[in-house]
């Protein structure tokens, strides 16, 4: 089986947009803030935004299954207030929710949560708590920037994200850590914010002991972890000098890289310098390039090719297609053995 | 002959750290304010630092000659106003002149400016000037953030930046993009700001036209490009998203990666994806990771020995070590052609 565990909802329905900017404008004027209730999508609808799109190139890239979330560029909790992101990610948490019981053989929902520049993390424990408990959600989204490129929040390794932290580790849980749209010109969201935050989560786990706090406690870092693979030798040296233990205890029983790296050098780089253990297919189709390659004549987001083309053993290969999401996503082991897979 | 194109004094006198720390007292009380003239570092303790350390290094790997620019961390820009950076900046590339005076085949200065946030850049230009004119500076290292990792300044691509770059033009240098200490405590220095704005800095030049405008522009983006090579699919692919010409055309004729990437599988990437006529040999020596790799037995920053091991035509080599810093830095060129070398 293949497992994708980095896919978003980025082709749901235009009515999905258009509630969402109804509710912005109620920001600033109330009379225009909808009800969820009046966010109406049909499963026919849904069926469609899914069968002609990610369904349709998982099953022409021999793709199982995806872990499925909210679109991360839309989150933007740097809108509004938590009211406003607790509404927004209550109906797209639902959205997904409905995708993986239309689609329950090749969907699996994770879940964002209702962030909000300066609230407290722990205001999003009940969305966490109803999706794992009632929509099977089996990780989380934690955006370690909901300001949306200001960076004003505390590091991962901070006492305030504590809250999340229990709870993922009471429900057994991952979170990929995972920001939204910059609002900071300087940053550009799918080119730069993104691959900053792996990177900066990264190392705001290297510089800290979170893990000897939350031995359990599991982050994905996606985009195949920004520029950490590319300067492991760097990353090395840094926790030597810092007088940490080698990566390898300090760090690699908790955090995990995802394979969306958009060509064959780096992922013959992911996998030569990080330990198969520690890799998880993924690919973000549809997502921020969607593309053919010219030099390749294939979808850059067709990650599969890249893994199946890279030096590496057969049995390598099986841990990042499946074995090691079945790990790090115990819930999603669970809820395929439950159906014998 | 093999240049070094990214090294910064981090080895000197005790005298200049203490001369700073009266400088940042004097910002809230004036009396504390130390002049100029106050900075009394003699020949001999330079000559001690340098030989002592970088000098010694350079011999020991075979490293001919270094670009030589103070202390990239120490630049910290955020502190103070323009006054404060203005003094600071005049006195750390005076200290970098005086080593290119003491070791002339050794060094030759490239020059930090005076920035400071919210501060116009074209105030840098007299100290641009006098280090171009009286210290035969070859280059100068521009701060993307000056804030020292909040992010507030306009992008490299805003017209703020253009009196900065008709200089360039003027006297044929070109710029490292290399930002300064990290104030903004989700930013580790050395493992997340620097990579994430050499990341930033290259998307910024990805959006925009800016080397249309300004053809002979020319950006070294310093640790091997950030999150860049690794990412070179996804960069490809966004380049196409946004209608932009293949990056080869659209910023290869203006943009540089140095080899300052600290272990082989890193380099191996690097020289796989990046043509070889945009690699410049580089090492910041003693710098963010000063350590032994005890998977090599060999100091991390000894980026030569990845270089010799990697697998490029010799060629492909004389060019990263030494053709390509001629043509991208054309004073040093001349220079060194004044010396007949």
């Amino acid at each position: 089986m293949i497992i994708d565990v980095h896919g978003h909802y980025t082709t749901a329905p235009k009515a999905l947009e258009a509630w969402r900017n109804r509710q912005i404008a109620g920001i600033a004027d109330p009379a225009q803030k909808p009800k969820a209730s009046e966010l109406r999508i049909g499963d026919d609808e849904l069926r469609e935004s899914i069968e002609a799109n990610q369904l349709r190139l998982m099953r022409e890239r021999g793709i199982d299954l995806t872990i499925f979330s909210p679109r991360a560029s839309f989150m933007a909790h740097h809108i509004g207030d938590f009211q406003v992101s607790s509404a927004w990610a209550a109906v797209c948490n639902e959205l997904c929710y409905r995708v993986s019981r239309l689609f329950p053989d090749h969907f699996v929902p994770a879940a964002m949560l209702p962030q909000s520049p300066g609230a407290d993390p722990a205001s999003c424990i009940p969305e966490l708590t109803r999706c794992v408990r009632e929509y099977g959600s089996v990780a989380i989204n934690l955006n370690p920037d909901p300001s949306g490129g200001h960076w004003n929040s505390p590091p991962l390794s901070d006492r305030q994200w504590y809250p999340i932290y229990e709870k993922m580790v009471e429900y057994d849980i991952p979170a990929m850590i995972h920001v939204s749209t910059s609002c900071n010109p300087c940053f550009h969201t799918t080119g730069a914010h993104y691959l900053n935050a792996d990177t900066t989560a990264f190392m705001q786990c290297l510089t800290s002991d979170l893990f000897r706090e939350f031995p359990a406690l599991r982050f994905v870092i996606p985009h195949g972890g920004g520029a950490v693979p590319y300067h492991w030798g760097r990353f090395r040296g840094l926790a030597q000098e810092l007088k940490k233990p080698l990566l390898a205890e300090h760090l690699l029983g908790n955090v995990f890289f995802d394979t969306c790296v958009y060509h064959q050098a780096g992922i013959d780089l992911l996998t030569r310098v990080i330990p198969v253990d520690n890799i998880l297919f993924a690919s973000e189709m549809i997502g921020a390039v969607r593309g053919i390659d010219p030099e390749t004549g294939y979808h850059f987001d067709d990650t599969r090719r890249y893994i199946d083309a890279t030096a590496i053993e057969p049995d390598a290969r099986r841990k990042i297609f499946e074995a090691n999401a079945r790990r790090v996503y115990p819930r999603l082991d669970a809820a395929l053995a439950r159906k014998e897979r």
